[in-house]
């Protein structure tokens, strides 16, 4: 009768959950240090709201943990940050604009598990409600990839698009009358490839020569400039073409024109988003976030006409890509781990006042004693165990002359100091874990 | 067609959402001094767990959000977090014991709504699974009485009982044969009053001679170490009555004692305790959490005979006294806010860059822009409205000279310095806003 986690969930042991943790502090940082202000809204939400994005509707409910409540209100678990906020700003129009806010918490999607992929996972936004300006939305970019940065990532970049740029073409150029329901087809590329999108498409009534411009559209590559300069010479002034280059011109600001690639095949979420569209990528073929410009979905949820772009981070993704490729022994360590051990078990209260004084005197330790009357060997195995980086020993020969043994566990060297010596070690030790 | 909250449920707007992280934090990092480890397990559970506390079978689902997967499987969302460590443990035969583990996250109810009682609320726990040694209870208190202090929580107290002493006495002198029925009706004493109690009791079985004893018994006040004397020389050495004692010595030991005060009446939970019980509460009638020794819970759901215990925080609850209580003002000061205001649109790319600069340099600080394309005036107002510190104007005037003008929102004053005169005034002021 042992208990599992539910299909599709895990936990994170405490080794993995103070990683995890670690990586929440550096990106909560850096979306502060943005201006970027928290905002935390329930893990469920009403039916009726989550159904909303996108004119998804009832099929939400496939991919979602949907429940009522004992008086048979209609409530999903959330599936992403981001429907919460626009019901926030669409029932409070008092908020001042922009109104600048970040989250990050889990979310529940009821995909299909598969490895390293969940039911629940964490998501970090940062969203710019109120701003119909592209500085927005390149704060929102600057924010992830700082975020990227901070974690240790190099060779990751942000492929961009603009839905404007692809509805106009799509519909002046390239004989497509309905563009959502291309876009959809153009969505599966990666998933079911070229042929079986063109013959989605010409199934859509669109002529095959129009499917291969469409196709030759989709592809056109180099650098952002260039493919600009083509855009322009081919097309003319298409909407969104001079977003796309405002947003290049500011992201040189923030320092990040170099992760910004112009992919005009990214059609993801062309359901909600109205201009700009991100997919941050960690290398080819691992995405882990994504957003855009989604300028009527405040409007659809019963608020007024708002703008607002955002970017959603999947942490979870980020999480074990990291582990993967170890990057968590180049982020500073974690608070200094020290165990008071007692020579004899008499001596236990004398331990868990130098525990207590230790506490008092150095910041960011960790600090504890024995729980379990275990002899000094145990104690020490134990502490090995636990990756303690030192043991201080209290012993009765030691304690007469005012000394502790101070053992380095990893050097496996010893000491006898003084209390006020102690401290003055142990405060090195936490300075230069920081600042590592 | 705007939507709310669920019923019972509530967003923490940002100036909101930032205290209660303050809150977080601190809990946390108290938790962490003590070594404890973090854990994080899922939102929701296999409902068969949840019904295992406490023998709390189907009538739980009355209690909780309970709801089924697309596979029928019967779930529902976690109400404390005692369940989930219960079950890590218990499938996890492998961890090192002591098991130190701390979690903070939201846990679900469906209680009755109430003034600032919710569905969804805060917790945070510290448990010690493997240890039976009283130390480890005390540990558990400790860590408890720190964190409500580094809160600035100052006149809190913890009522302490133990099921042991209450269990012996009730059947050993007071004829009661069914303690747990006894102690149901005991643990309404608060909501329905003594009478109704004694009625109950009654109606169970136990003669009101013994019914007035239990009064008595229950009443049994004073000083802890009377307390323990006067047990002793009514009923002698009676089970858990050194457990007690060793508790009270322990606490000395961490600098706690004052805070506990013995309640013989305190009989919450004692269908899962087993030896120490605690109730922590922030002044007369105002629990803010609760815990014990349940050594048997982790057997109970098909674990191995492990000793267990700990305590639960009411964060959220917690949380409302110290909003009500303006306690907010006395902790440290979050990060340093400052916002870079353009005298001209066309200098918006500069305050970019400033911006940045200032981020990569002055630790700890909220750096933002405009985003609105305002004019001076709106841009300082809007600073203004997000309790920005400082303002930092680029103009052209200032810019030739290679100055910045930093306007103190606070005292009004401005002053012309040069960038790197800047990054040095906001270091500063970040220093001491960490250390008030």
């Amino acid at each position: 009768m042992k208990f599992q986690t539910p299909k599709g969930t895990r936990d994170y042991m405490p080794e993995e959950a103070a990683k995890l943790q670690k990586v929440l502090d550096i990106v909560r940082s850096v979306f502060e240090s943005y201006g970027f202000e928290p905002l935390l809204t329930p893990a469920f939400e009403d039916f009726a709201l989550l159904s909303a994005k996108g004119g998804l509707g009832e099929a939400v409910k496939d991919e979602i943990y949907y429940f009522k409540d004992k008086s048979d209100r209609e409530l999903g678990l959330r599936f992403d940050l981001t429907m919460p906020l626009v019901r926030v700003v669409a029932s409070n129009p008092q908020i001042p604009k922009p109104f600048k806010r970040y989250a990050i918490g889990c979310v529940w999607r009821y995909d299909q598990p598969q490895a390293k992929r969940y039911r629940e996972f964490w998501q970090a936004d940062v969203d710019v409600v109120g701003s119909s300006s592209i500085v927005a939305d390149a704060e929102c970019l600057a924010a992830t990839c700082e975020c990227l940065e901070r974690l240790g990532f190099q060779d990751f970049f942000v492929r961009i698009n603009n839905r404007k740029i692809v509805q106009s073409v799509f519909e002046k150029f390239l004989g497509v009358k309905d563009v959502r329901e291309a876009f959809r087809s153009i969505d599966k590329m990666e998933k079911i490839g070229e042929d079986a999108v063109r013959a989605e498409l010409e199934a859509k009534g669109i002529a095959a020569t129009d499917v291969t411009k469409i196709m030759r559209f989709l592809k056109i590559s180099g650098k952002n400039n260039s493919i600009i300069q083509r855009l322009r010479k081919e097309y003319g002034e298409v909407g969104g073409l001079v977003e796309l280059e405002q947003l290049l011109e500011f992201a040189k600001e923030f320092g990040i024109e170099k992760r910004l690639k112009i992919d005009l095949s990214l059609v993801r979420g062309l359901d909600y988003y109205t201009g700009p569209v991100f997919e941050v990528s960690l290398g080819e073929g691992v995405s882990c976030g994504g957003g855009g410009r989604y300028d009527n979905l405040i409007n659809d949820v019963g608020g007024s006409d708002i703008a607002a772009t955002g970017i959603s981070l999947g942490i979870s993704r980020i999480f074990e890509v990291m582990k993967e490729n170890k990057m968590f022994d180049d982020l500073p360590r974690a608070a200094l781990k020290v165990f008071v051990a007692n020579a004899d078990e008499k001596l236990l209260e004398e331990t868990i006042r130098v525990a207590k004084r230790l506490r008092n005197k150095v910041g960011c330790a960790s600090i504890q004693t024995d729980l379990m009357g275990r002899g000094l060997k145990k104690q020490l195995e134990y502490a090995d165990g636990l990756g303690v980086d030192y043991v201080i020993i209290v012993g009765e020969k030691e304690l007469k002359e005012g000394k502790y043994v101070l053992r380095n566990m990893k050097l496996k060297i010893e000491d006898r100091l003084k209390f006020g010596e102690l401290v003055k070690r142990l405060k090195v030790k936490v300075k230069s874990n920081l600042a590592s």
